[in-house]
């Protein structure tokens, strides 16, 4: 068996520790420590020590099942790239309807077991790609997953690496491409002792989880290579059809080559020799196209970004909710803005961020911008952890998802949405050092404090706020929640049947005063009325057939009931 | 009179302090404080007190007379403007020859009105722009200029604003255009009150000399918005033709809009309405194209970048000196890529860095690159301030000479560089706060040890070692100075006769073990032998008639002498 590890901070030596056994490895020039032996011990796991220090995890472990503090262990590679062979060729995120879930939540089990028996379901409602939240091996055995510290190494509580091969697998089967979201701007801080191997850190940048990950100092190209081979694991030995980059505007690079658009060069070559086709989403606060444009235009060539100023807008306007960054929303003008440019912030100046924000999207495609009424973070990042489904009336969630699912842009359904599942997400942590454990939860209350939300805030620790955020399957029989799946099961059946006239510019109207918004895609006419009152409104130029309405009894072609959702097709 | 200033961080009250009297200020939305008043004793300057403190020099000071941490004074500006009212239209960069001086040592004197007596000696030599070191109000009576603080107020010590302007206004008389040397990095700690006033500064992110200036965070509008105008203030009201920005690859922001990309806009979009042409250009560590890129190519639309890859390689082949960057550099192989490339860095591994450095230079043309074989900081940033010309023999001066003035590249010249000045220029300050002296003097051995120079280091704070970099212009009577002064002059006016050929390939070839190097630059051909030896080298094809040779015997076509640099002209 051959061990290496990259460790250029040892000034002295690496072992590999197994068992009983030591076995002192040999350096190169570049810092990597391996070793060819046949440790007896191997299936009780290895780990490696640092100048006679005591054994740590290895930072590229393929599998840590007893958790991050403890020994690291080898999988069969040969074996999951068996089962996750046969890819599907992913829909183009044009016609994309992404599902974001949780693995612990989206099922009472919280495996990829579990998972696997949703997959008709998922497939039958249209749904195109699955987003997993991170998998990357964190602390304790609940948790969103952002806090990771072994990024090769799947976690435990979810299955083996063996049992996740084979839900992806499923998932081809079942025609659903597969996303993993990856959190390449900072790692957890408990189990993590990466930092006595190599300069993975850095703190000349502070991010708001702690020291930034250290691309472009000295030693940067090993850790550049850390994150790439890790993107590149995932896609080619699970078989991950691509990756959600989280907040990638806390990922810093003061190189001329910056680390995603290396990230994405190197993603792709590989993709394309490998016969593959991947899709890379960028999570990005920024309004920044450089992420989407090609290298060619000085971009970093990635795929898509979500785009939050479209949730924003239309969250304002839905919940008349007007705290923290919602300040910076005017209601339905700058939803029409969002449906229209995709941005809202395009250089003008933010209140809540006490700065001008984001440029012109000029070259920015719809399908390169994701696009949700609800997401993890939104529902999540709430101190009680409210979907919308809480707050707004039936047909509000109707004009929600019709606004969604029918704009140019790629709609992501976040796990229950569909139904209006009345289960919160909450924040939920696990952390084994009770000291981080009480920080995190104290962090918890003075953010929402600081965002006028002074509600009691659920202790993230405890498992009653984790098993609170579990989907409760069960509602799914009862008739409205019913209705409401099959309101998105029409949606999303509509996107798929949109004809894209060539060189159409959108139609977006709206009048604030009474409360409509009415918008063209293709060949389709979406009309909003946001008020309790029948209002009138007008429509664009052309033949119009009407394809579905949320009002209970229909009326004429220029009146909206109360919170009405209508929708036209061209007449050609 | 009107006093204004930006104070966003005064919690309760600012008032202007004027001898005895002081005057309350109103603020407005955006933390921007004003009275309009006639203060008697505004002959003895002005202050600002935040909130009842100690009254502070204004951020925007026209004039600091008294120092860093005296009051601050109004000046006329109708009368510089009158002054420099007549432009000149400056030389394209492609025909530029760049002087760079430092006030200070320029002269005996010191003084604007001592440089403005050498005006037509560097206007006979063929240069078409000054560079001046920079003349922001720093602390004490000498310095370089980078630690300033009062970025609007030039430093007393040269002269007054007005008698600055008289300079500026004499350089266009002989012809040149006036460059002014602008630090937006970072700003000085001594006497820097700015920080009381408003979040000029940002500790999330570190640079070499502290705190970075906030061009990001909450507020950042304000911090861009006093750069831009400090830029446009030396152009407008002084009338300098153009900026070199110093050390952009400290200049900060993660956001959509990059600050040095809203500074070009900004400032050219002055130009354009005010009929200027102007020039910009950055010192820069990145071997980046993005920053002189256009912004519809994802780029900062600077006008050109020092590329220090070209000195380096050049500064290792003539002094075979190997420590610090040097390392880095493989001798006249690196020098032939540079004059290739202009970047021999373009993503490979760089030991000295410890990282890949750089990218491939696409979309960049040969004037959008500064190269020098002698700079401020390359003479400067040396132990004992040497130059080349105490380093290296006469006729390897000339190589030297040749190299950069007929490179395809945008020259610059090092003040004295011309005529081989023996003075050293070494790092001088003259801090009043005595910690910091010391400090600096610490900070400067400490520097060389880890360059592997250890040799005694002249302290920065005496009054000697500035005294010792100032030029001695009665070296120049003496014959070997009147020579190598004479062959600059040859060059300079030889490049200015260099015919360019639509769409011609620079040929650039050199051979490694018999040490010399041949290209061409238009229809210019440049020999160099930098060995000891007579070498046999070969030519490009085509016909050749030489100009040109720095040896005292001419040898045949073949052939260079010993430290031989010749010249051809390609005969139609």
């Amino acid at each position: 068996m051959k061990f290496s590890v990259w460790a250029p901070l040892a000034k002295e030596s690496v072992e590999l520790v197994c068992a009983q056994e030591r076995f002192p490895m040999r350096v190169d020039a570049q810092g990597n420590w391996s070793v060819e032996c046949t440790p007896k011990g191997i299936a009780q796991g290895y780990r490696y020590s640092i100048d006679g220090g005591p054994p740590l995890p290895d930072p590229r472990s393929a599998w840590q099942p007893q958790g991050v503090h403890g020994p690291s262990f080898l999988i069969d590679e040969s074996e999951l790239k068996a089962i996750t062979a046969s890819q599907l060729r992913p829909a183009a995120l044009r016609y994309a309807v992404i599902y974001e879930l949780h693995i612990g939540t989206f099922t009472p089990e919280g495996t990829y077991a579990a998972a696997a028996v949703k997959l008709p379901y998922l497939a039958s409602l249209g749904i195109t790609h699955l987003e997993i939240m991170p998998l990357a091996s964190f602390p304790g055995k609940h948790g969103w997953g952002y806090d990771g510290v072994y990024l090769y190494a799947p976690q435990p509580a979810y299955g083996t690496p063996l049992e996740l091969a084979r839900f992806i697998a499923e998932c081809h089967v079942h025609g659903l491409a597969v996303l993993l979201d990856v959190v390449y701007n900072h790692l957890g801080p408990d189990g993590n002792y990466l930092w006595h191997f190599a300069p993975y850190f850095t703190d000349r940048v502070k991010t708001t989880w702690g020291d930034a990950v250290n691309y472009d100092g000295p030693e940067s190209d090993g850790v550049r290579q850390f994150v790439i081979d890790n993107a590149r694991r995932w896609l080619d030995v699970y078989g991950f059809d691509g990756l959600r980059l989280d907040a990638v505007h806390a990922i810093f690079g003061f190189e001329a080559v910056h680390v995603l658009e290396e990230l994405s060069g190197a993603l792709q070559a590989w993709a394309a020799a490998a016969g593959r086709s991947i899709v890379l989403i960028a999570e990005s606060d920024l309004n920044d196209p450089r992420l989407i444009h090609p290298p060619g235009r000085g971009g970093y060539g990635l795929d898509a970004h979500w785009a939050d100023d479209f949730h924003h807008a239309l969250h304002r306007v839905v919940t008349e909710e007007a705290t923290g960054y919602y300040t910076d929303f005017n209601g339905i003008e700058d939803l029409a803005i969002a449906i229209r440019d995709g941005y809202v912030y395009q250089g003008q100046h933010s209140a809540h961020r006490r700065r001008r924000h984001g440029r012109t999207p000029i070259d920015v495609r719809p399908d390169q911008l994701v696009v949700s009424a609800q997401n993890h973070d939104q529902i999540g990042n709430r101190a009680r952890g409210e979907r919308l489904s809480m707050l707004l009336k039936p047909e509000q969630l109707k004009s929600v998802a019709a606004l969604t699912l029918l704009s140019p842009f790629v709609p992501l359904l976040f796990q229950g949405e569909e139904w209006g599942a009345t289960t919160p997400f909450l924040y939920f942590t696990d952390h084994q050092d009770q000291k981080l454990g009480e920080l995190v939860a104290a962090g918890r209350r003075q953010e929402f404090a600081s965002f006028g939300w002074q509600s009691e805030v659920p202790d993230p620790q405890t498992a009653a706020t984790f098993a609170a955020s579990r989907l409760n399957w069960e509602e799914l029989t009862e008739p409205l929640h019913q209705d409401l799946l099959s309101w998105y099961r029409r949606l999303i059946s509509l996107r798929a049947s949109i004809t894209h006239a060539a060189a159409r510019t959108a139609h977006v109207a709206c009048d604030v005063p009474s409360s409509w918004l009415c918008f063209t895609n293709g060949d389709l006419c979406i009309a909003v009325n946001f008020s309790a009152q029948v209002v009138t409104f007008s429509m664009p130029e052309g033949k119009w057939q009407q394809e579905l309405s949320s009002a209970s009894r229909s009326r004429g072609p220029a009146e909206l009931a109360p919170y009405e959702t209508r929708i036209y097709r061209q007449r050609r």
